[in-house]
């Protein structure tokens, strides 16, 4: 959509922004990034898993980390004024990715604030949680991202309504 | 190496570990990665960025994070004995990654404790930076390793040294 037609600061509030998914993940996928980025043998070689107590490979949980971001991207914030990030405040993996899981991700707002040092910029903290098909939360991110205001004084009149 | 004589838990102390690097990084990858995991304008349209105030595009915040562990991997963590990470406790994006950088990762040691819940385990935690070729700090991250420990009480033998 058109920039002007994005979602900007103003537009978003605390509270549960919605569910996106399934993605569904095949073990080539999970050993495909692990051979680039995160080659431990936990993530890499199906064979010595299948022969351990694990049993199969576990995903690495940075490959979570990217394809939380993606579903994020499709499901909502291609539509937001986003002006990048300053970090990520914290993941945790709770659970292993595993070669057919399906991926869901649920996105709520938890905090949002102007930013002092720019007048045009809000940051809005994000709190994404992924599940995979029975339930089981594999991972919880905090995540700011910046995002443009509509208008430097927006929010005061939003607080007066 | 074999994993006996892999590194343990009582082979990290704080301190620094090293430097690692450099990894170059082209303007192809960053925007295959962008393409796949997070595409934003900002990290894929080269054309648009080359008319913007920007003059080039900025690669993924995500993609620095998945080149610092691979960078890890590569310099340290391979020889070590992971048992992998509960998750990421912070990642600050400094600046912008840019086409043609060459990356260097920092490494450091913060904090050294034993994990309570299990005995043969104790948690090291990380302090990486990466730096461009001009010395130019782009990421920081802190970011805990769970390591097996060479014996439960070796902790209670190396403070009584």
């Amino acid at each position: 959509m058109p920039a002007r037609d994005k979602l900007s600061y103003e537009d978003f509030r605390p509270g549960r922004i919605g569910s996106f998914g399934p993605r569904p993940v095949t073990g080539a996928e999970l050993i495909a990034f692990a051979a680039e980025f995160d080659p431990q043998p936990m993530h890499l070689d199906a064979q010595a898993a299948r022969s351990s107590m694990l049993g199969e490979i576990s995903g690495s949980g940075w490959h979570l980390c990217v394809m939380m971001q993606r579903m994020a991207h499709d499901g909502f914030l291609k539509d937001a004024h986003s002006l990048g990030s300053p970090g990520i405040d914290e993941v945790r993996w709770l659970a292993p990715l595993r070669p057919g899981d399906e991926l869901t991700l649920d996105a709520a707002v938890i905090d949002c604030r102007p930013l002092r040092s720019r007048a045009d910029t809000g940051l809005v903290t994000f709190r994404f949680e992924m599940f995979n098909r029975a339930g089981v939360r594999l991972l919880e991110c905090v995540a700011p991202v910046m995002m443009r205001r509509r208008a430097p004084d927006a929010d005061a009149k939003a607080e007066t309504r």
